[in-house]
């Protein structure tokens, strides 16, 4: 049945209007009766550009307080958002926006060329607003916005997220981390990826601030979390790794009480240094498909099991096609999963079946249920009839002083299928691939150890910092590269 | 959309195993493991006696250990629990248990006499279990109890409960009071009754302990509040006069963080009693069609808006049929209010119109939106052309020295159509008509002031306590009363 709420933002403006709703590192800070009076403001103005009920409206811009406003205002009028990726070239945004059918493109800067119809949000605050009502109370099986997976082969994908999808994904994460009124949400990653968005989307339904950084800045992050009463702050690996580096001797406040890790798996070695240093570092699995973490390790769980990503969130299940124990595909069911990707039953039916969303990733869970994730299914090597997962090598090999990060695919091999090759990104010139490989096979049995390495300053990674392993293969092909 | 979620309390012994689910007052404790192995091994039995989806079952047992097995137990099998009130006579439970069709009903002591078949949970547990899958997902949309309203005219209702109105309300609650981990709920109002009940799914959902005592006690109430690190405690209005009255110059520890107040209106001048011994009671209101509380008072406003129930929860709306400010009847929607009456198409629609429960309660909005509830519709007094509101009354008698309860219904008059008079229960038997008059004239408009007043030992109260006053018109028909 379609539940009913009231829109969440004018409920928040109503139960909390003086609360602080979001804060900029500038030090401006928005409440929820202030937010939801711009975001009101802006969709009668968007209604001016005949937005109206199902429109697709695309936003392109960094996590700036128009965006925001653009995200709910959309919402008033019962658009549909659909969240580009500021990285993308031309050719894939257009892409997008074809699919999408959007009509026009809500941009913060006007520096990108784009075929299609754009505004900026500038350009929308000048025009003059037209009456009409607003959406009062929210339909959650109703679409809110449309996210494009990276899609690392084939065409890239329209996740469709119910404004349900949303309210349950929040839920769940409550049920987990519980709720203090004191609570205040660090957001540097993007809100045109699903992770930033669930922020946003959790300081809403909550009601408590999201402290948003424009950019992922490393030092502003650290001094978000030092001295701004952050308690919560969504990471990736990279970002842990930039913390336990400036936090030299210090710790953090105890009111700080948990940094969600997400963006796949991380070295153990890491996780034990940020354990050392007192951060509360929660492991978490989720993709765009699942509305963010849809896995995450309990806190009191989260010492103990290092390097499990937990278990399903209060209103999600898991189940592994393998035997117990095993590795197998990992598929997940919950509320906060997608109903399916936009105009694209082909690819909804072959994902999600009874509700089970088949994920690619590869995994499996201990005696007790805790998950691990081992790797992407399609980067899995087959080298002579061994499995090996590029991630146990790339957690090696970061872990070792003066690799900064490393990446590892399988390369084409006559007799063994595929043999595994490293990438690497040093801190310091001198290290050598022979020093790299000699710590490789102290660490690794020896069909694991990579047959070659090579060395590039940074390696690829996607807007949500994920490794993009498809480019690395680029890079074979290209021949650009030398091994050393 | 139908949304399915894992079976909650399996789910719970997935997440919190080892986490105390129940605590008794005799000392013992149930995990989540262990309360989910106990149900699945009672529906095991309860199968044999032929329960299946769809079944009706009873339930007609005090706040015992077996109850709250028997309802998880009737979830793993899809069948209906209906909850008895032990207080009902033998016509009223048959009526009820004949109108939602039960089965049997499950009884945990032998001492009442019914034509309906029944079954001692002790004689369950004796059965050899029959094997079979149980029920490992719930699907929100599916009716989980039915709990008959007490219906102070006509017949009475039985108010179908989905999962999802549990859900919802726990949610609810959630948003509005936080969740720690450390959060213990004390539970002395009756499982049988929405707002015990309530509070065992919230422990399942939050996976936090119940401390359940078998039935209200106020030493036992008390203690548990003082030494049992309860963190939240659901009351009505006459256990916060025991506490207070208990509390002497004693604080209750600072972990007592929500006194949740329901059963009707409370007097202004026992708010500020209990403010006074920094007791946390937050006003709320609710009723069996919405679950228990939909709109509460917020901890930040509890103290600030003395009288007033507060604003509805975050899923949940509120309207009131009357111009801003003043009194009419308050209408309710949210997905935690039932869906409708059991076989009983009328009544629903009646009740219940594009979502909008009518409450058959009168009250109005403050200038910020804060509910004040002042009576039930149909208690309204109408004495020449002014309205009259009982519990105006109610309020300013007991409020004086001396009189533990007060009760005002309207009697017919001649002249005036209707007069209010006054039953009262007295703390010390000196205390006289012409005292009562005395004070009420200091604090009331000549209209509003009791024309008769009458003693009784103790005001008549359902089941949830609160006060019924049809029983008092009943005292008026009966003439068994004098007028001192």
């Amino acid at each position: 049945m379609a539940e009913i709420i009231p829109h969440w933002l004018s409920k928040q403006a109503d139960l909390a209007p003086k609360q602080t709703a979001i804060e900029l590192a500038d030090g401006t800070t928005y409440t929820f009766l202030e937010l939801k009076e711009r975001s009101q403001l802006f969709a009668r103005k968007l209604r001016m550009l005949g937005v109206r009920a199902g429109s697709k409206i695309g936003i392109l811009s960094t996590n700036h307080i128009d965006m925001v406003i653009a995200i709910h205002a959309l919402t008033y009028l019962k658009a549909v958002g659909v969240l580009l990726n500021i990285r993308l070239t031309k050719q894939e945004l257009e892409y997008q926006l074809s699919d999408a059918g959007v009509e026009f493109v809500l941009v913060q800067e006007d520096d990108r060329e784009l075929d299609s119809k754009t505004a900026l949000f500038s350009d929308v605050w000048k025009l003059h607003g037209q009456q009409g009502e607003l959406s009062s109370e929210i339909n959650l099986d109703e679409t809110f916005t449309i996210i494009y997976t990276s899609g690392t082969t084939g065409f890239p994908k329209g996740v469709v997220h119910t404004y349900g999808n949303h309210w349950w994904s929040a839920a769940g994460s409550m049920l987990n981390l519980g709720l203090s009124k004191q609570d205040k949400w660090l957001a540097a990653v993007p809100m045109f990826h699903v992770s930033g968005l669930s922020i946003l989307l959790r300081s809403v339904i909550y009601g408590i601030p999201v402290y948003m950084l424009e950019n992922y800045d490393k030092q502003q992050f650290h001094e978000a979390l030092m001295n701004k009463g952050v308690t919560i702050a969504s990471v990736v690996t990279m970002m842990v790794k930039d913390l336990i580096n400036q936090l030299s001797d210090d710790r953090y406040p105890d009111t700080l009480r948990c940094l969600l890790l997400g963006g796949g798996p991380a070295p153990e070695s890491l996780l034990e240094k940020a354990k050392a240093r007192q951060m509360p570092v929660f492991q978490s699995y989720g993709m765009t498909e699942t509305s963010s973490q849809i896995v995450t390790l309990s806190p009191v769980k989260a010492l103990e099991k290092i390097g499990s990503s937990g278990k399903p969130l209060f209103p999600a299940q898991l189940k592994i096609n393998a035997p117990d124990g095993r590795v197998g595909e990992i598929y997940v069911k919950g509320p906060m999963v997608t109903k399916g990707y936009f105009n694209n039953a082909e690819a909804t039916k072959k994902s999600i079946k009874d509700g089970w969303l088949a994920t690619g990733d590869l995994g499996y869970t201990d005696r007790e249920g805790f998950l691990y994730v081992v790797d992407r299914r399609k980067d899995l090597i087959i080298s002579g009839a061994e499995n090996i997962y590029p991630t146990e090598i790339e957690k090696v090999l970061s872990a070792m002083e003066g690799i900064r990060e490393a990446g590892v695919i399988g390369k084409a091999h006559e007799k063994w299928g595929q043999i595994p090759v490293a990438f690497v990104a040093v801190e310091h010139p001198t290290i050598s691939t022979d020093d790299i490989l000699a710590f490789a096979k102290n660490h690794l049995a020896g069909y694991k150890v990579p047959k070659e390495i090579y060395f590039l300053d940074n390696l690829p990674r996607n807007a949500s910092n994920k490794l993009v392993r498809h480019k690395l293969q680029d890079c074979l092909i290209d021949n650009d590269f030398q091994s050393h």
